[in-house]
């Protein structure tokens, strides 16, 4: 496949060398599980990050992090809001129902898989308020969102006041997280705070922005991480092994990696985006484009090498990557101007 | 910690450099989730090993692999059978409940954790067959044993034999598994064959043994392997990266590095051993050693560097590892015999 | 509230006296659980009743009756497709959920809440054969359905036919089936067959018709009939003194019981509709109506005595019983058509 | 069975005439599910009888009572501390295991079936503070125990201090409760308030006891019931004609039926024990003997019309009901006493 110019998506790219570089630096022996000093560091770095007080806490998978977060704010017999497009909802594999114990997802749709109080509104204030509706305990929103968009603080604000007036728990899915950041500013502390607002937990996503296979959980009420340290372990997520999970994310915190691998791969995302023009279908906040494209089109595309998946019969999505070469970028970007 | 001679446990040891090795052969790119060359490599690679077809899932940890396996063996009403000190009972934060739905362990003693027919049998005689009690389903053993301990193949055939008998199938903590099959034989096939005997499922364990964060799990019956590829994705096992977890599996079954490095942390056991003598309170199958040892004792051997846990008030437990020093080991048995 | 003309619902109604009878002679002491004789006589009547054997299981809730027998169709990592307004979705309270261990259901749009092949193939088509998406395993459909419409019996053989090459298992919920039954023959065996067609499993309901506390699970694979008994007392459904529940389902059964109640209950509702006109919203093939009224419409026949729910802003929904009184519902037929 | 003269099990027994009285008055249609003016009354009866505020739900089953209180005091990665005997671990299908998601029961022994502070905390300190091993979060205690033993309050004091103490929740599972208090005391009140001393919650057997098909559970921090209502409708077991189950309550409570009841229960109990002398292995503190009997004892008092189950090869269980005859109860007495 290394001939090819890759968009097809950013969860297989290569692990950033800076991150190869800390995991070989963990193979001295410390302590199992989370025990060690490197897990230990986690909570203060996210701490500092955010600018107000959060745990921290590795785990191998969006999945796991997702539902690990989402399991202290819903109650097996409540449900979980979310976009009818959410990933929790359409791919991954119907874990929430699992971690959550048969909690429900309630489906909302939305321009751009993204959720505004008004959508979540038409689709909660019709439950009514007795036992044989199954009631909303939380909401989770996905930052970049699936078709690349992302919130922007004052909508953050607003989602938080809705979800605080209406007893529910916001959760942000953020496996393109650092792209959605990388969107709102240059400087790490900043943009974490503006792409994360109030939400009360985040899945910050590492592994499709240079990591191998380390998420992290952060919970900003501290308080809710000893259940989830336990329910991590239930699930069979707690690595013996853990400090080269630690590692990882600290390379990615180091010098604000994590920033700087998204901004690459949304500068790359912005120069497709350049060639696109009418046929692009949602605004690029982030590393992913879906571009209308007839399958001649695409077959063109495809015979000049690049790689990427269909959308449906009259689309296709790209995905840049914290690696993807500015000269692919630029070459598909004026091949789909050329057609 | 680097200046002790540390004998706490081989599951924070470091990772082996061919490992290593593997690991970044594999960063050029390749289909995501278990979809790349390596992952498709692991049937064929486990078949050829336990000359029977089975199938072989990476997975990051021995609490996922077993529960994954158990999960296609009991149903959410069922029960587990496995030994009191067993694991899966007493330390992996009661991951049978949450991936089973439910389902129980019926608990049995036995000499140095070692499960016999006749044990079972008198566990399960007694449950009456009908619906107020709990059924077994399934056996779990663990090889080698919480104590070290290593069945020899009459003694898995004849668990097999019982577990058929009782239309209960038969699964294998093998978190150890490359330590006892080490003790069986020096031909890894034939060790591989000895130490799994007619098992169904079996959780072979490579992190303690050199790994990083990759099992095994290797059912006998592949027509379980869909499954499990559901649940292992619905528990939020199926890492995107999964290429870098085959890559170690693969690296530790090439050349029979498994067995090479069990054998390794074997020798280093027996090293010890040699100075207990009468101190062993269980034989030495494989990498463990349970050592009756005063508190005084232990105190004194602390002072000279040596790392351990205690076992109780009155004994203290040494594991060796695939990088125990030669000298290390040596030097403990020394000091033990001096005692 | 015994001076209104109730047509709130059937779900309230008082027990026929057949019905007291039979649980009043079964005071006289027997085994216990299921071990009773009016509990075994349960299989060989419902295989008579539907002349293909089949097992009948006592449970005191529709929902339990549901559930138990999606239980045995669909894996907790599966799904069940069911009508958007199917009550499993809207009204059970998350049971699915709960009982099929987090299994999703998939939701599918219809014309008076029937699914029809064509309607279910949509929805699951898009679904990939993959592992991050949850693979339907079974199909529930309600005769009659939320909205009183009843499949006929060439619409049921399409759906077990369309059910069959995909390998999905056909559940119907029929919490109103004896309406459904009693408006397709008037000769009990015909009318019991043609409304259940080629379903694998049917919750039969008798409470709405008739029943005090007793509905019964019906297994047309009479080997699923374990596992119902065993999740059965799982979920704290196996009643000590069941006799009184048996007692109930075979007075229901007696003399086609079950048939007459609901053949009352129909003429009722036809009796209804036949003042109704253009306002039907859907056909009445069982005992419920949806007939559009204004707010001041329906204040008007309240203010005439007349109980029932809204449906929505601009309608009303109306049930009758097994005992609803032939005067009553002429009166309100006539006084919707004086509207 | 009724030329017997039976001693089986109370749970079989014919329904008392009041209770058949109530039911019978319940039949004028009221709201369904639990908003008929029968239920409402529960919450103000219970809390009058105990003497503090409390909310009562009816429930069908004994098994459905237990874990739909246990299910508010103890998480899924928790476990509830219970007798290695409880009826919640040996007779209830795994039932904890399913309403409590997969949370773990703690075993512990003890004489008579009945938990000591002592006896729990031998059994919970040697758990670690750690996430590999499952943690308690309340206690299961049952009155009258499985070998008819019962709390007395200054028991029950020691174990509500020891569980608050360790922030344990205390549940009791009264299946017998009304029998372990009538031995307490013949005033209703201070009877029930003796024999439930400080415990959070308790399953309140009515059906052993001359019920039905209902049950209690009450919860006296009321602020648990909201969750109780939800999961009792997810679990199937909110009847929609469930005035019939809170009639059947109410003439429980009524003129104190429910203690009566116990005593004359008791009393047949103590006329049967009165005949056996060193036989006894237990006292006999409510309505249950465990009677050491020889086989060909026991078949004598089978050939005497005795009808009584075997409690393993040298003992037998006799139990008495609120209609076990005066007579009956001296026969066997004397029959025992002439062996």
């Amino acid at each position: 496949m290394t001939d090819l110019k890759p968009f097809l998506s950013d969860n297989a790219a290569a692990v950033h060398p800076k991150v190869w570089e800390a995991m070989r630096a963990a193979d001295s022996p410390d302590n199992p599980y989370d025990g060690d000093a490197l897990s230990a560091e986690l909570d203060a770095r996210f701490t500092a990050l955010f600018g107000r007080e959060c745990a921290g806490l590795w785990v191998a998978t969006g999945t796991a992090a997702n539902c690990l977060a989402l399991g202290t704010m819903c109650a097996p017999h409540g449900a979980v809001v979310c976009h009818e497009e959410a990933h929790i909802e359409v791919d991954e594999g119907g874990a929430p129902g699992f971690f959550l114990h048969g909690a429900k997802l309630i489906l909302v749709p939305g321009e751009g898989a993204l959720l505004t109080p008004e959508g979540i509104a038409a689709a909660i204030d019709p439950i009514r308020d007795d036992v044989h509706q199954v009631q909303p305990h939380a909401v989770s929103i996905t930052q970049a969102s699936e078709y690349g968009r992302a919130y922007a603080l004052p909508e953050l604000e607003a989602l938080g006041k809705f979800a605080a007036t209406r007893g529910l728990g916001l959760h942000m899915d953020g496996a393109r997280f650092a792209n959605a950041a990388a969107g709102l500013s240059q400087d790490a502390g900043e943009a974490a705070r503006a792409a994360s607002g109030p939400v009360d937990s985040l899945a910050f996503g590492f592994i499709k922005n240079g990591g191998m296979g380390a998420e992290a959980v952060v919970l900003f009420d501290p308080d809710r991480a000893a259940e989830v340290r336990y329910r991590r372990k239930r699930a069979g997520h707690l690595q013996c092994k853990g400090r080269y999970l630690a590692a990882q994310v600290l390379a990615m915190l180091e010098d604000d990696l994590w920033l700087a691998n998204a901004a690459h791969a949304n500068a790359a995302a912005r120069e497709v985006a350049s060639g696109c023009g009418e046929r692009l279908m949602h605004e690029v906040d982030a590393n992913e484009l879906f571009v209308r494209l007839s399958p001649a089109e695409r077959e063109a595309l495809r015979g000049d090498g690049f790689a990427f998946y269909d959308w449906g019969a009259e689309a296709a999505r790209f995905v840049t990557a914290w690696n993807t070469a500015q000269e692919d970028a630029a070459a598909l970007g004026k091949a789909i101007a050329a057609l």
